[in-house]
């Protein structure tokens, strides 16, 4: 299935309201809690999607637009998040998050984008060139993604619990490293 | 984490609207794909959620509780759901797994389990002896595990459209045997 901004954006519209389901006012013992050392919980999940709405995509796509190969984009910090008050409680990360998407979402409907624009390439710092429309895309599967990986750290917190089904269910098998 | 069905319970009472905030209203090229041959639509899991609502974890419960080891599980077969109408639309199956979700929670609500009724074990055809307090921690986790792979049957449609962000992608990986 090829790009279009009308099919992505329910994806992205959604997340907000997916973790809400999932997560908003479950026991910490699910939330708060890692699927293993260096992995994040789900409660850190959020303050990452926070971080990459406010540092993220859409400051690499204005970068695209505006600037092109000629500007590279500055490195997304994967630990970003650490250093930020994005609210103490989920419920406010949620809300945090859901007002930063929504607003994101309507500034990407705003620029009413082009098939040249979205065909235009910026510099990735690691990744070298890549589109606008590769960059919407994995906006999108990166949340969906991410919202794997919430499930994957609440259920792990189970994983002593299941006995011998746990050889049955792939979300508890080790940390992917990615 | 021990197992508490008080613990469990807010899980498997979230995965329908979970899904629901997911899914419902997508376009199928969304939920009705797999992520390759011999895997799952998100159109396809909710039919097997639905199949074992049916056949599997409170008929199962009900085994272990009545006849302990002294009567093995009837075999679940995982292509189960494939003879069964279930709905053709997928709001259909959503709201049939939820009506039938909400009854099995309330069934387990009104068994009281002791501790003793929780270590109770029974007999699974092919992993042996299991206890009730297993099998409801792994209904729970079964949930997430296939949330989670929702999110991979979604995301995968746009694999060829992440340009080189795909390595970054883990749920962009080839499927989980399991």
């Amino acid at each position: 299935m090829r790009f279009d901004w009308t099919l992505a954006r329910p994806i992205l519209a959604r997340t907000p309201g997916v973790l809400r389901a999932l997560l908003e006012g479950l026991d910490e013992n699910w939330t708060h809690l890692s699927y293993g050392e260096g992995t994040w919980s789900a409660y850190e999940v959020v303050a990452h999607l926070i971080h990459g709405e406010r540092t993220d995509w859409l400051p690499r796509l204005r970068i695209i637009l505006e600037h092109g190969e000629a500007r590279p984009f500055e490195p997304f910090d994967r630990a970003g998040h650490r250093g930020e008050d994005y609210g103490t409680s989920l419920p406010a990360r949620l809300e945090l998050f859901s007002r930063l998407r929504r607003e994101n979402i309507a500034q990407v409907d705003g620029l009413r984008l082009t098939d040249a624009q979205l065909d235009r390439r910026g510099v990735h710092p690691a990744l070298g060139p890549v589109r606008a429309r590769e960059l919407l895309s994995t906006w999108a599967v990166h949340d969906l993604n991410h919202i794997a990986q919430c499930c994957k750290a609440t259920g792990f917190q189970y994983r002593d619990q299941t006995g011998p089904w746990e050889a049955y269910l792939s979300i508890l098998s080790p940390p992917d490293p990615r």
